[in-house]
């Protein structure tokens, strides 16, 4: 992933990313962006919260994805994901109008799942 | 500052940010976040966009703050800034409904202006 030569798009306000792209590696739109867990005190986005509406048949679940898995794409304003669907087929997940509590235990559950890292 | 002992409540949605209180290290209520701008390629959050609207008579402007001179309190779930009147009253601002581009040079204009580096 290159950053963009676009210098001055390198920042996206917190309220205009619902609805930023989200793209699998073959190229493939997968979803789009729903919401951004922020840990509180550093600043840094933990996870991204995907939504697979209707593109890949699966409902409208929300998907918490580990940060460090997404890479921006600056051609397509999107991120890439290495996700296929028997992956997201088990992810972890949650009802869209659920209030999901990102207590510790779910942190490394999801981190778990996709076999990284805390960031 | 000292992490939350509730390390559950370390994560807040990008979606709850707007309204979360901001105080002067005198303790005395400043204003709100109305809004984060967010890194997209690292997910680090850079800057923090304020309002006082009302609270110190300064009118419904939005002030962009680096996000290194926010101390996050969890006994008030809010943000401490070492900001006073008078750094605000020459501050870099805009008003709210302006849709702002956070292009290079406006973002070093807010460091300098703080005197900070970029993070």
């Amino acid at each position: 992933m290159t950053p963009s030569s676009e210098v001055s798009s390198n920042l996206i306000s917190s309220e205009r990313v619902e609805g930023t792209k989200v793209f699998a590696t073959s190229g493939d739109k997968l979803g789009s962006i729903d919401d951004l867990m922020i840990d509180k005190i550093s600043g840094q986005v933990r996870f991204a919260v995907l939504e697979f509406g209707g593109v890949l048949g699966i409902g409208t679940d929300r998907y918490p994805v580990p940060w460090s898995m997404l890479d921006y794409d600056p051609a397509r304003e999107g991120y890439v994901v290495p996700l296929d669907k028997d992956t997201i087929r088990n992810a972890p997940r949650y009802g869209k109008d659920e209030l999901r509590d990102y207590d510790p235990e779910y942190s490394r559950d999801i981190n778990s799942y996709y076999g990284v890292g805390p960031l």
